[in-house]
């Protein structure tokens, strides 16, 4: 079975970009990750095309036929196939990259994520959002996913004595990365104080605890050992690739504040790359609500249930033993649902080869990305390593 | 590389019913494939969903959840991913599951393949199955997947001077073979005559040319080879797969009426399987419109291009050489999109057990299922034969 390798990737900047269309975004992150790999398109042997919404918000499916005739793979027939798995598609189709490749069937894989969220065809966006939950019994009575994580919020700060303020940090640490990552959707620092005091969304979870609906798009170019070696370009690889599940609706979970798929995905991602939680050098969370970062802390392993917030008011910036979050997260980052989990592997892919500028991690060697759709049903785990 | 093996499946009746939701259908489908292949659900590694338009349709993304939840491999966090491509879905899901098995990573796949049509929340069903071409340049004008078909058969009647008969006689054959399928949407016979006075769609395509929108869901349980053998259903495997792809927008394609992603996919699938076209035993073709069957019977190789005519009006019926859609096909077994290509699996499966009742062909040995997605832009073949 071939090691995969990380040999190329391309971003669009995240954010409003009323004057970019889904194709353009996403054959503009394409085409950077060809350059970046430095390879012919007709060297592609299969694309793996991620979008969770665009059949609902921009009335357009098929994404991996748009995405392989617009990047100019679809005339040399290369095929192409959508993956959709909430937020977490990005992840998913990777993985899917990572697997055709370890089949032996094709030697290098394109992922290209995407997603155009604002000034688009659909309205009620926060309806379509609301697709990727329970739709017959929590988007029908009017639940959201900001309500779903707010209920979490809730009885986590109840059951563990926790106050808002480890949440608040989640956001403050994301937006002082994402100030030093030109493609973030936020780049403003914000303080404490201000996380906390702002605007209420669904208690007690106010705008600074939410990701924000983004437009962006972001490709990598995988490939086997043998053809990373033959480029001169097998420099970051996928040390482990795992994926868990949960039940879909909240309400039927063990646990509101506890992800299961977190908890198993992250578990058999460290056993497969035989690795332990003091070799991680940074992870990226999928901190779509803030209260998600502390849980994921937790079921990722990373300090016992409960605790997270102690390591959150420590510290998890840039210089401490956990870095979180280097590229600015779900929260300053942004989070364009389809490209999210991509651009997790972009961020991996630039730490680990020391090219990350200014918001570079000290000996960043390993990385742990974590994604998930909705609540947490699907949960998706990579190990990134140096070669 | 372990060959992989079809060890069970499961179909509900396709066509119009008001009375069941998604889930229950996507459900009822995958129990009894679990049933049919003797194995626990636990057994299963991964569950690749297929539905193209539920996000649209029925504003339920995330389909891989829902399925893993409600069919109870949730609870033991096994996976699931949505696989989408138009209405290919299913066959390019069926080769995700090919490729995960083959690459070591799992011994048993579920496919789950999924369309609620009818009687869903959103409206404009045209509209929403124009979704699956090009938005921007041929839905927003006012393409649609009949009118798109409807070009590619005048220039092809034009061109090659062949009558509608031809067109007419797929359709016939699919109701001819449907009256046999308990499962089908439309199980009447329809005569020549009957095939070529119906209603106007889009000239000089009309209703019976035209697959229906139905509601239906189909599964099947993939295994590796040394798990088949361990349950003793070793007995029908994937001897080969491929896709390849073409431009989405018909007005991009080399010919409207030649479908490259078809000849590439087609050439690549005997290839691989070692077979010539005389060991086809039978074929399932993509007719979502009539067109579609003699472009197909030709790009596929089993004629000359513009000859397909002759084929057709000679005979391809279950007694022939060359059985077509014993099935019934998208025409008359109907076309319910995400289980549209898992459902031509299931006819597979049945075809070489033997166990097809009284549309069994002959000495099936050796079937070719080829799906496509709208009006071609990509194209999944695949061939099934006896261990």
């Amino acid at each position: 079975m071939t090691e995969v390798h990380i040999i190329g990737s391309g971003e669009t900047k995240f954010g409003e970009m009323w004057d970019r269309s889904l194709r353009e975004l996403a054959v503009e992150a394409g085409l950077k990750a060809v350059e970046d790999a430095g390879i012919y398109s007709r060297d592609i042997g299969i694309l793996y095309g991620s979008s969770s919404l665009a059949g609902t918000l921009n009335l357009q499916n098929d994404i991996g036929s748009l995405l392989a005739d617009f990047s100019g793979i679809a005339s040399n027939g290369i095929p192409a196939v959508r993956i959709e798995s909430s937020s977490s598609s990005g992840a998913a189709a990777v993985r899917e990259a990572y697997l055709a490749i370890r089949s032996g069937e094709y030697d290098v894989a394109m992922v290209g994520g995407v997603e155009k969220m604002t000034d688009i065809y659909g309205s009620e966006i926060l309806d379509i959002v609301g697709t990727t939950l329970d739709r017959e019994w929590e988007t029908f009575f009017g639940g959201t996913p900001a309500a779903m994580a707010a209920i979490s919020a809730r009885k986590y700060m109840h059951d563990f004595k926790v106050g808002k303020e480890a949440m608040s940090m989640i956001s403050v640490n994301d937006h002082a990365n994402a100030s030093k990552n030109p493609n973030a959707h936020y780049r403003n620092k914000i303080t404490l104080e201000a996380a906390m005091k702002s605007t209420p969304v669904a208690d007690p979870l106010n705008l600074m605890d939410c990701s924000p609906i983004s437009d962006g798009a972001a490709a990598l170019i995988l490939a086997s050992e043998k053809f990373a070696r033959s480029v001169g370009k097998d420099g970051v690889r996928i040390k482990s690739s795992a994926i868990a599940q949960d039940y879909l609706a909240l309400h039927s979970r063990d646990s509101i504040y506890t992800l299961n798929s977190t908890i198993l995905a992250g578990k058999t991602a460290f056993e497969k790359a035989g690795l332990k939680h003091s070799d991680v050098s940074f992870v990226e969370l999928h901190d779509s609500y803030s209260i998600y970062g502390l849980m994921e802390l937790e079921d990722l392993g990373f300090c016992k249930k409960g605790k997270a917030s102690e390591l959150v008011m420590d510290d998890i910036g840039l210089t401490s033993s956990l870095p979180v979050n280097p590229s600015g997260g779900l929260k300053a980052k942004g989070n364009p649902m389809g490209a999210t989990g991509v651009g997790q592997f972009v961020e991996g892919y630039l730490q680990i080869r020391g090219k990350a500028g200014e918001r570079q991690v000290k000996n960043a060697s390993t990385g742990l990305l974590h994604s998930m759709s909705g609540t947490g049903s699907t949960s998706v785990v990579h190990i990134l390593g140096g070669a």
